[in-house]
């Protein structure tokens, strides 16, 4: 097996079509799990969502995203199941994804996008926070809006790092990156542009006194690695005390994902 | 454990004797599986083989060849257990190997020689169709002449592309290195001359039309991965519908490697 | 995960700091085992030992050093393992470690270091032999005092090498790095000097002759891999014959890491 690509970006001897790979997979295993982004698909936006895809087409046993350019559910379940063990429910629960500042532009967007997916979905009051050039999929912000008109909660979008906090019990800060970044027809392919909007939000920061705007009960998420200093401080991530009032639940999260994950497997595998 | 090398290859602190690596992994594992050729043996012939051979002489556990430079005997056996499964039979089935053309001429010998070693010991009607250029060992060549005298089948060597797969059950089209690819005393290590004498078989190719000129149930074989447009077209390798007539059996001979790897493995393990 | 980086040593999007990646790997499995020393902690002695310290500071599960470039714990416990499989006792045993010349000077101290602690504790008579530049750890030398003085074993430094092997039961000689090739402050980052000096003393070889001057049922010993015909020749590691008087262990003593191994994380993980 060489490294699998489309129809058309095929290489003689370095690469095999997707649908050869997937099909031959498919004989030999239980499932597919396949995790791609960035630079396999040269930041060209849904590339890797597109790879994904036809594995599932050609596949006849189940492919798992682990995370591809657009989407990563499994992150999305671990976030909502964390949301659901802190606080025993979605009813009235204010759920905020937001941008943070790291000095690292590579950043995709499907942690965010997966995440205000599955809030909205299971009826949370979920607010976007980002500055102006840190769009996500218009796709992603129509689905939201369609989840909260079904389920009763809501969703929206601000503009107001701070402002956006107040009251949540969830706060989610994270960078990812911002709209001139990808190729076109997405973005302008604009890595110096990308910077300097990036450098503009650097006080998008999740730092103690962010987390006292929030309830005096909010639990910190981030799907982690964190950019340690730039998106969070270390006083936040590493506040795990659950006696302490607003605490960081970021390594039970981690440690949800597994427990998603094997209930996934155990559904679509079983 | 080092990169394994032969007495007079060794480099201190970055190669380790393979009677050395043999004799350690005896101690610790239950078999020694091995796939090793081109790069790794700077492409002289046999050099590989070598190699394996060298860690079943040290290792008292099995060792298998996942793939030499000159044999690749698991693929040979799903080579053979697929025309089993398709025809129910070995005898008056004819089984035709022949080269096919790649831009990429990195290829090697190893799935030609050992079909071909396969279909003469199981009784076939074998021929081998190649340009001139394209021998292949004359040892191997030699065994297939000695097979086909103690089964009661044959074996033929062609230079005609058409008329070799004229009638034949199974076809089995693949580009491998010309002779002057391989170091001496082998090849001259001529990759240009390689080169050019790969661009002189373009036409050598499995479209449908080759495969009308095959038996009307005739199979397509092919270890992938394949170079499409190249070595086949999609109308070939994609039509895998059993109701066709020809077909494709390249994904069938895919998940047919696995169930030889397992039989041996439980053969010589067990 | 990204990799693991003690605070300061931090990149954005490419390091992920230790306190996070083993609280993660804590919730995901049963231990956490560790091999980490030379370039990725850029031969700076301890660096390496100071990140296992961290992971199993912040893990809750076991960690397992796998060898870092102070300890490698395991070779220790299958090198006295092995002499009391050949010996049936460690009273009276001379065990001599020993330097030995290799051409390539990238070589860590960790194996000499956990030999000698774990032939002390168990109350053999030791002797580190090396030239007056391959010192080791001035910790590991009080260390094996220590030990000595407990046990009613003996530790001594020696630096001739034919004469420290004179009765020894088990000899054990294998290149580690000079002084002089570490980072300030323990070494001049001095990779010149360092050739300069191991080149002075090719004579530290493992050679027939020299086993003859050791007991006659002596055993060799090395960790493996062996610089073949320079730190040992093949006459010696190659005569594993139990019959033959002297002979080599170093199969067995390879075999024997896996058993302690299994035996620790029996102990740890059960």
């Amino acid at each position: 097996i060489y490294t699998p690509a489309l129809p058309g970006k095929e290489v003689a001897y370095s690469t095999e079509r997707v649908s050869d790979v997937a099909r031959v997979l498919a004989r030999m295993g239980n499932a597919i799990a396949i995790r791609c982004y960035g630079d396999p698909v040269d930041w060209v936006y849904g590339g890797a969502n597109e790879l994904v895809r036809n594995f599932a087409y050609w596949a006849d046993i189940p492919v798992l995203n682990m995370e591809c350019d657009k989407y990563h559910p499994f992150q999305g379940l671990a976030d909502v199941f964390t949301v659901k063990e802190k606080f025993g429910t979605f009813d009235g629960v204010k759920f905020v994804m937001s941008w943070a500042y790291s000095p690292s532009i590579h950043k995709p967007r499907a942690v965010p996008q997966s995440a205000i997916i599955a809030a909205t979905m299971m009826g949370m009051d979920v607010v976007l926070a980002r500055p102006p050039e840190m769009e996500l999929d218009p796709e992603v912000i129509a689905a939201c809006n369609e989840h909260a008109g079904k389920t009763g909660g809501s969703f929206a979008v601000s503009e107001d790092f701070a402002n956006a906090a107040r009251g949540a019990h969830v706060v989610y800060p994270k960078a990812w990156a911002a709209t001139p970044f990808f190729k076109p027809p997405v973005g302008s392919d604009d890595a110096e542009a990308t910077q300097v909007i990036f450098d503009r939000h650097k006080d998008w920061k999740a730092t103690p006194e962010y987390m006292e705007l929030a309830d005096k009960e909010a639990i910190y998420l981030h799907c982690l690695p964190a950019d340690r200093g730039w998106e969070v401080e270390d006083a936040v991530l590493d506040n795990t005390d659950p006696e302490s009032g607003w605490r960081s639940a970021a390594f039970d999260e981690a440690e949800n994902r597994l427990h998603v994950q094997k209930a996934v497997m155990s559904l679509v595998m079983g």
